[in-house]
C-alpha cells in the first residue's frame, strides 16, 4: 500500500515507445491511489505524474479477471510490460500508433479476459487545476450545445482531441447537412406547388363527385374477405396523393439526382482540402494496414477462403430477405383480412380508414425491422468473424460491406416491394395471379401505391431517426448514470479526474462504423424514394441538424476519450454512397414511371382526352376497365356479408377496375387495349430518357468539377518544389564547401567528400529517389 | 578540323547530371568526324568515346540555322552548353530525364530553329564490333518479324531498350491482340449460327418468293426521282441480312458488353503486374509534370482561360459535325439521284445494285473521312497550342481528349446516322418528313438499314486499317530511302553507325500518341456496332497480329531510337476506353432495337402470328403497311419515266411501305396500330433490360475482380515490410553500439548519439515518417 514499484521497459519495448517513460504502478483501486492521492497532497485535478513534470496523456489499465482460465495464445507475451496487478500511466504524444499497438495487443499476450481501458485527465467540466487544459471543456462548450446549432464545428478542435477520423467523420456530417438544406428547400418549393395547384387537381375532384366517383363500383381488392367498393371512397388520398404525385416531383427526382452527385465531387474537394489543413496528404493507411489483429495471429491457423463465406452471405442475405418478406405479408394479409374499407365510412376529412390501415402496416413493418436488425448485426459480425481478416481496416471494411447490404435489405425491401411489386403483377377479374398457386397477389390499397409508399418511407424513416437519436443518446447516459451511482460512494474529494473519466462508456472500435451506417441509410431513403416524397430531404436536415448536437454531446459527455487514429477519407462509404447515387437515378425513374400516375395521366392528356382540347376531364372514366360481376369466378367472389348495403339495393351488373382492357362484349374483351401498349411504351420511354439524360449530366458534371480544389492542387506542387528545392541548395552547398577545401583541384568525377556529409547525402539522395 | 574542344560544364548543369562526363566537340559533320574516325582508326561501329572506356549512349547535334533570326526567350540562356557549333557526347545512364530536360530546353535556351536530335549506337543490323551490344538488333531478329507473329513479345527487353513508355504501349497492343481472339471467335461462331440457320429464315424466302414479294409493290422511297419497286428486288440483302441479324447476335451484344469488362480489368491486372516487375510502383508522373514545356516558358506573358478554349473546342465539335454531315448528305443525295434500283434488275446473286449502291456511298465517305481527318488533326493541335499548356503531360492530356473527340465524330457520326437516324422519322406516303422543310428525311436502302450500316462499318473499318498501315510503314521507309540515297555517296568506311542512326527518321513526340488513337477508334468499331457486325472483332484481330509487328519492325528498323520515358500506365486512354465500353452497351442495344427487326419479328412470331402455331409465316405482309397511290400528294410523285415497265402494265391501285398504321378506309386510316405501339414498347423494355443486366453484370464483374493481382499486392506488401524491419534493426544495432559506448549509465532519456550516426539516424527517421 502506497508502495510504488518502477517497472524498467525492455529496450525493445522502448524502441517502440522512441523514448517516451513509461511509468507503473502497482494497481488496487480502492485503496492505493485514492490514498496517493491523500498522501501526496495532489489535487485530484491534476493530470500530471507525481513529478509534476510529465503529463498523463493516457492511462493503462487492468481489472484482474474473475476466472483464472488462460486462453491459448500463438505468441509468447515477450512484451510482458503489464502486469494483471499495475497500472500504467503512458505518456506519449503524437504516437497513436504505439498506444494501438499497446492496446491491440495487451488482451491477448497477457493471457487472460483483462479489461484494458484508457482515458484522459480532460473531463468535460471546467478544470478547478488550471494547469490542466480544457479541450474537452471547449468542445463541451462551443460544440456539444443545441443552442449552437447554427454555428459551424470547432473542426480543428475536434481534430485535436479526438483524431483525424472522428474529425472527418464531423467534416462530412457537417457537409452532409449543410448540403441537405439545398435539396430541403426544393423539397419544399415542389411540396409548396403541389399545394398551390391543388384546385387543377381535376382527377381528384372527379373521384369525389358524387354523379363520377360515387357512381363507380370496384371490384373487389382480395378473394371472399374483401367486398365492392365506391371510388369516392378514396377521395381524401386521392387528394393527399397529389402532394406528392404532379410534375414537381418529376422535375425533383431529376434534381436529386443531379444534387447528389454535386454532394459527391464537392465532398471529395472538401475532402482533398481537409487533407491538405490536416496534413494528411502523404499518409499512407499502409502502418495501419499492416498491423494485424490479434484475433487474426491467434486464430492464423487455417484461414477460411474469401468465396466461400461470400457466397454464404449472399444466401444469407436472400433467406434474410424472403424470411423477412413472408413475415411482412402475413402482418399485412392478416391485416387485409378486416379491412376496414368496407365497413367504416371517412372516420374524419384527414384519417380515412386506407389511411390508418396503411399507418398501422408500417409501423408493423418497423417492429420487424428493429428486430431483424438486431438479428442481422449479429450475423454479419459472425460472418465477418469467421472470415479471420487480418487487419483492423480490412475487418472494418468486410463488415461494412456486410452490414450495409443486410441493412439495405432490412430497411428498404417494404419500401421496394410496395412501390414495384405489390399490385403490379396482380391480373385481372376474371384470372387473378396467385403466387405459388396460393396467395394471391396483393392489390395496391384504394388510394393506389404511391400514398402507400409515401407512408411506408415517412413511418420508417422517422421511427428509425427517432429510435437511433434514443439509441445513441439515452443508452450511454442511462449506463453512466448508473455507474456513477455506485461512484457517488466514494468521498468527493476523493475522485479524481481519471477516475471519473474511466467511469464513462467505452467507444467502442466500431462505434464510428454505426454512426456512418445510420446517416448512410438515412441517406438511402433520402435519395432512392424521393419521388414518392420530396419531403424527405427536410425531414433528414431536421434531424442532422439536432444529429450533429447529440452525437458531440455524447462524445464529451458520455464516452472516454477515445484513441486517436488517423484516416484520410470516408473509406468504403465513399464507394457505396457513389453506388446509392447511381441507384437512385434508376428507381426513381422506375417510380415515376410506375407507382406515380403521371405517365398515363400525360398520355390520356395529349393522346385520348375527351373533345378537341387537352384536358384531363374524364380521365377517372378513362383509366378504369369494365368488368362483368357474373363472370368473375365463385373462388374470387366476395363471402356473404362482405358487401356494403348499397351493393344489394341497386342492381349492379359490372365492376370497375385499374386497367386499360376491352370490355366485356368486345371482339378481344378483357385482352389489353392499344392505350395499354401506348401507355406501356411512354412509361418505357420516360425511363429510358431520364435515366440517360440524368446519367449523361451527372458524369459531365462529375467530370467538369476538378476532385481537387485548385489553390490546394497549386499548394501542395508548390511545398514538393519547396521541398526540392531546399534539398538541392543543401547538396549544392555541401558541394561546394568540398570543392573549397579540396583546393582548385578540377577533377570533377572523383571527388569523395567527407565521410559525414557523404552519408548524408547519400541518405538524402535515397530519400528523393 | 580534328581539334576537339573540351567545355567545362558549370556546377549548376554537374548538379543536374549528378556526375556523368559531359564532352562536345566542335562539330562538322561532312568532315571532322568521319576524319577523326579515319585518324584514330577508331572502327567505325564503335560505341564508345575516344578514350575507349566511356560509352556513348545519346548523342545531341546541332545544324546551324539557316536564318539568323533570333526567337525571343523568357529565360536568359544562362545552361549555355552547347553552342550551335559544337556536338555534345553524353553518358548519362538511367537518366532520361536529364536527357529530357536538355532536349526540351535546348531549342528554345540556344535561341534559334536548330534541329536536335539524338540517336544511339545500336543500328538493327548486326555489329561487326563485338563490344557493342546489339540489343537493337536482337528486337529486330526476335520480334520485329512477321514469322514471329505466334511469339509472345519480348517486353522486357523492349523495355530495357525503349523504355517504359513504349514497353507499356506494346504491352497493351499484346494484351489487346490477345482478349481480341476471344472475341473473334465467339464472333465467328456467332456468324456460323448465322450460316447454319440460313433454311430458317422464313421472311428472306418470303421476300424472294414470287407470289408473295414479287407481288408487293413498295412505295417510292425518294422525291420524283424514285419510282415504285417491287419487294423481290431486296431478295439477296435480305439474305445477307439474316447473317447479321438473328439471335446470336443479340446473344453476341451482351457477351461483347461483358467481354470489354473483363478486358479492361484484366488489362488493370496486368499493368498492376508489369508496374511491379518494372519497377514503377513508387514511380510518381510528378517528375514530369513539373518540367515546364518551352513553349510555356516563352509564351507564359498571358495564359488563356480554359473555359474559353474548352467551349470554343465544344462549338468547333458541332460545327464539324454539321459541315461534315451536310458533305455526305449532298453525295448521298446525288448518289441517289441516280439510284439505280428502279433501272437495273438483280446484277448477280451477290452484287446486288443495293449492294454497289451502298459501297459506293461507304467509299465516298470513307474519303471525305480522311479528308476531314486531316483537318482536325490541325485543328486540335493549334487548339491546344492555343491553350499553352504548362507540362508535356498535360499537353498530351489535352491533345487527347481533344483528337479523340474529333476522330470519334469523324468516323462514327455516319455509322450513328445510319444506325438511329436514317429512316427513323420519314413519316409516311401521305405526309413524309422533312428537314429545314426543304430536304425529305432519307429512307434506308430497300435492303433496310441494318445491312447498310454493316457496309458502312466494313469499308471504314477496314479502309482505315489499311489506309493507317500504308502511313505508318511506307512513309517512313520512302523517306529513309530517299536520305540513304544521298548517304550512299559517303564512302561505306566511313557511313559509322551512329551517322546511319541518324539518317533514319526521328520519332516525334506525338508518335506514341498516334498508335494509341489507331487501336482506341479500332476498339470503338468494334465494341460501338458489334451487333450489326459480329465479324468486326476477327477483322481487328487479323489487323493488330499484322500491326505489332509492322509496329516493332518500323520501331527497330525506321526510326531513330526515341529517349526512354518511364510510365506506369495507358494514361488518359483508359479512361477513354472505360467510355467506349459503357457507350458501347447503350449503341448495340438500341441497334438491336431501332435498327434490326429483331424485335418487330419477336413480337409478330409469339403475338401476332397467324393460326395458332407461333410462326414466323406472314411476317412480311404483316411488316407492311398499305397506302393508298391516288392520296399521294403531287410532289411526292415519282416524275414520268422513273417507274418500271411493270408498273404500267398492270392496275396498281395501292403501294406498301415499312411501318405499323392503319390501311386506308379503316376508320382510324393511316394512324398507329395498336401493333406500333406493342412493338415500341418492347423496343424500349428491350432496351432497358438489357442496359440494365449487362450494367450489372458489368460493375458486379469489376467489382469481382480486383485490381491488382493478390500475389502482386502480397510481394509489395512483403517488401515494404522487410524495408521497414531492415531500417528498424539497423536504427537498433546503433542504439546498442551506441549504448555500449556509453557504459553502465542506465538513463535512457538523455543519451545524444555521436554526431555521425545520430545525422543518419535523423535523416532516416525523416525517411520513414
Amino acid at each position: 500500500m502506497g508502495v510504488t514499484k518502477h517497472l524498467l521497459v525492455p529496450i525493445d519495448f522502448q524502441s517502440i515507445f522512441m523514448g517516451p517513460a513509461t511509468v507503473c504502478y502497482p494497481y488496487n483501486y480502492e485503496k492505493s491511489f485514492h490514498l496517493q492521492a491523500l498522501n501526496q497532497q495532489q489535487s485530484k485535478d491534476s493530470v500530471y505524474f507525481r513529478d509534476g513534470v510529465r503529463r498523463i496523456d493516457f492511462i493503462l489499465s487492468y481489472i484482474d479477471d474473475k476466472d483464472g482460465e488462460k486462453k491459448q495464445v500463438c505468441h509468447p507475451p515477450s512484451y510482458s510490460l503489464v502486469s494483471p496487478e499495475c497500472v500504467c500511466e503512458v505518456s506519449a504524444q503524437n504516437t497513436p500508433q504505439i498506444i494501438y499497438y499497446i492496446i491491440l495487443k495487451m488482451p491477448i499476450l497477457s493471457g487472460s479476459r483483462n479489461t484494458l481501458f484508457f482515458g484522459t485527465c480532460r473531463y468535460w467540466t471546467r478544470s478547478r487545476d488550471a494547469n490542466c487544459e480544457s479541450e474537452r471543456y471547449s468542445l463541451y462548450k462551443y460544440w456539444a450545445r443545441f443552442s449552437s446549432f447554427y454555428k459551424e464545428q470547432p473542426l480543428n478542435l475536434i481534430r485535436k482531441y479526438y483524431g483525424e477520423k472522428i474529425g472527418i467523420y464531423f467534416a462530412w456530417l457537417g457537409f452532409y447537412t449543410e448540403m441537405l438544406s439545398y435539396a430541403a428547400v426544393v423539397g419544399l418549393l415542389c411540396f409548396i406547388y403541389g399545394v398551390a395547384t391543388f384546385d387543377e387537381n381535376v382527377w381528384s375532384k372527379e373521384i369525389c363527385n358524387d354523379t363520377i366517383g360515387g357512381q363507380i363500383v370496384m371490384c373487389p381488392l382480395c378473394d371472399k374477405k374483401c367486398g365492392y367498393w365506391k371510388l369516392s371512397t378514396t377521395c381524401s388520398s386521392s387528394w393527399q396523393s397529389y402532394l406528392f404525385d404532379n410534375t414537381a416531383t418529376v422535375f425533383f427526382a431529376i434534381f436529386m439526382g443531379i444534387w447528389v452527385t454535386l454532394f459527391l465531387e464537392f465532398w471529395k474537394r472538401r475532402q482533398a482540402r481537409l487533407e491538405y489543413e490536416w496534413d494528411l496528404v502523404d499518409f499512407e493507411e499502409e502502418q495501419q494496414q499492416l498491423q494485424l489483429r490479434p484475433e487474426y495471429e491467434t486464430k492464423c491457423t487455417h484461414r477460411r477462403l474469401n468465396r466461400v463465406t461470400q457466397i454464404s452471405l449472399i444466401i444469407a442475405c436472400i433467406i434474410g430477405v424472403i424470411a423477412y418478406r413472408l413475415a411482412v405479408f402475413a402482418a399485412f394479409a392478416s391485416i387485409m383480412k378486416d379491412s376496414p374499407t368496407n365497413k367504416l365510412d371517412v372516420v374524419g376529412t384527414l384519417i380515412t380508414p386506407q389511411f390508418a390501415t396503411s399507418v398501422t402496416a408500417s409501423c408493423i413493418n418497423f417492429v420487424i425491422i428493429m428486430i431483424l436488425n438486431f438479428l442481422y448485426e449479429h450475423v454479419a459480425i459472425k460472418i465477418t468473424d469467421m472470415e479471420v481478416p487480418k487487419t483492423h481496416v480490412e475487418y472494418e471494411n468486410k463488415l461494412t460491406v456486410k452490414m450495409f447490404l443486410f441493412q439495405f435489405v432490412n430497411y428498404y425491401s417494404s419500401c421496394f416491394y410496395v412501390a414495384f411489386f405489390k399490385g403490379k403483377f396482380v391480373g385481372y377479374p376474371g384470372d387473378y395471379a396467385y403466387m405459388f398457386g396460393k396467395w394471391r397477389n396483393e392489390e395496391c390499397e384504394p388510394g393506389g401505391c404511391l400514398i402507400e409508399l409515401t407512408t411506408q418511407l415517412v413511418i420508417v424513416m422517422v421511427g428509425k431517426q427517432v429510435w437511433g437519436n434514443i439509441q445513441e443518446a439515452l443508452v450511454p447516459w442511462l449506463r453512466n448514470w448508473w455507474v456513477s451511482r455506485s461512484a457517488r460512494n466514494h468521498p468527493e474529494s476523493l475522485y479524481s479526474r481519471w477516475e471519473q473519466d474511466h467511469d464513462l462508456q467505452t467507444f467502442s472500435q466500431l462505434g464510428l462504423f454505426y454512426e456512418y451506417l445510420e446517416m448512410v441509410i438515412q441517406f438511402g431513403f433520402i435519395t432512392l424514394f424521393v419521388a414518392s416524397f420530396p419531403l424527405a430531404p427536410l425531414l433528414a436536415l431536421m434531424n442532422n441538424i439536432l444529429e450533429v448536437r447529440v452525437d458531440a454531446w455524447k462524445f464529451t459527455t458520455q464516452f472516454r476519450r477515445p484513441v486517436a487514429a488517423k484516416a484520410h477519407s470516408i473509406g468504403a462509404w465513399d464507394e457505396i454512397l457513389n453506388m446509392i447515387a447511381v441507384f437512385s437515378v434508376v428507381t426513381n425513374a422506375f417510380i415515376v414511371s410506375f407507382t406515380s400516375d403521371m405517365i398515363p395521366r400525360l398520355v390520356y392528356k395529349y393522346a385520348y382526352h375527351l373533345g378537341s382540347e387537352s384536358t384531363m376531364e374524364g380521365y377517372i372514366n378513362n383509366s378504369l376497365s369494365i368488368f362483368n360481376i357474373s363472370e368473375i369466378p365463385v373462388e374470387n367472389r366476395p363471402e356473404e356479408g362482405e358487401n356494403p348495403d348499397w351493393f344489394y339495393s341497386s342492381n349492379i351488373t359490372t365492376c370497375r377496375y385499374r386497367d386499360y382492357r376491352y370490355p366485356p362484349g368486345h371482339e378481344k374483351q378483357y385482352t389489353h387495349t392499344m392505350q395499354f401498349w401506348h401507355i406501356l411504351a411512354a412509361k418505357l420511354a420516360f425511363i429510358i430518357i431520364m435515366e440517360h439524360v440524368v446519367f449523361v449530366v451527372k458524369f459531365f458534371v462529375a467530370w467538369l468539377i476538378p476532385d481537387v480544389p485548385s489553390d490546394v492542387k497549386a499548394r501542395t506542387k508548390r511545398e514538393h518544389y519547396l521541398i526540392q528545392e531546399y534539398l538541392h541548395d543543401y547538396e549544392l552547398e555541401k558541394l561546394k564547401i568540398q570543392l573549397s577545401q579540396n583546393g582548385p583541384n578540377i577533377e570533377p568525377c572523383t571527388c569523395p567528400a567527407t565521410a559525414a556529409t557523404s552519408v548524408k547525402l547519400e541518405v538524402f539522395s535515397d530519400c528523393l529517389s
